[in-house]
């Protein structure tokens, strides 16, 4: 993954120790080009796995987990993250922590689109406390789908959401790993 | 747009008069295949004018952007209805009025995404009021970029959007035409 990390080493600024702003290719402008890329490599770790779904979670999962959809030849899931008239009422619904907003929120899929048995990857731009991915395992737990794994664009390796992960025994895989952000400074 | 049409009427669900439920393949699940005919029908159309950017708003637009970036290739930018963190202080904003919710709210780009003289291509899912594109093109216009069109996979046109975007000069073109939903049947 050279070029992605030429991309966060050239495009990313970093506020604070824990947040890396890459806004100029993966959740703000999108370089789609570099969403290709980055959908092989998920492709090349996890295609043997003959997925039926990708579900990822709004907003910026969507476009990682459109673009990758076209290697797995599977459709996409987004769980919404508010409630609307265009949300079936009957849905699985996980619970997110947002540690920046010190609160719990809901994401939901509508029941019809997660199906028994499904074999499901989950994708996301993003893991610190993974909590969003936590969230959507309790969706596909609920559904009684299988989640098969979770393909990260950039792990904040300093941060312990892949630990938890491992220990729900989720097979994380990241793209990147981000050691630290300490002093203005992206160590990958 | 034989397949489009074919996915609406098999797949689209009727909620009221005037909501069409188009969520099995366009904005909860999404039909990554149908999603890549939709971004080759927009290139057919506005692939000609040579386009820097497409900009689209959050949630619905995203993979629809995203996919038909591919073809023109270009990047994407997407309007952000929430401030947060990870957005850039200084942005262009443009207001939209949801009729289901009685209010105005605000999208916003970040100023650096969006340079004066960018020929701007605005996509989106549905045409109803047409207050996201319009709030769009109040960004473009704040931005000094030009917008050269819009581009919608589906246009209401029971609705009053087509014509009050035609009285701001905008170029729109939809893929196809609801004329109406009466006693729930969706007339194409």
């Amino acid at each position: 993954m050279e070029i992605l990390r030429h991309a966060i080493l050239d495009q990313g600024r970093v506020i604070g120790n824990d947040i890396l702003k890459v806004d100029s290719f993966l959740n703000h402008q999108l370089d789609v080009s570099l969403l290709n890329t980055i959908g092989r490599a998920f492709y090349a770790h996890f295609g043997q796995l003959k997925i039926d779904k990708i579900l990822t979670a709004e907003v910026s999962g969507i476009a990682i987990a459109a673009i990758a959809a076209q290697y797995f030849n599977v459709p996409v899931v987004f769980a919404k993250k508010t409630l609307s008239k265009n949300l079936d009422p009957d849905t699985w619904e996980g619970s997110v922590y947002s540690y920046t907003k010190g609160q719990t929120y809901q994401i939901r899929v509508a029941r019809r689109y997660l199906k028994a048995d499904e074999k499901v990857l989950v994708l996301d731009d993003f893991l610190a406390n993974g909590e969003a991915i936590k969230g959507m395992k309790e969706i596909i737990d609920l559904a009684g789908a299988k989640m098969v794994g979770a393909g990260v664009v950039i792990e904040k390796s300093f941060q312990p959401g892949a630990e938890k992960l491992r220990e729900l025994d989720v097979d994380v895989h990241a793209l990147i790993r981000v050691v630290s952000l300490e002093h203005g400074q992206i160590n990958l």
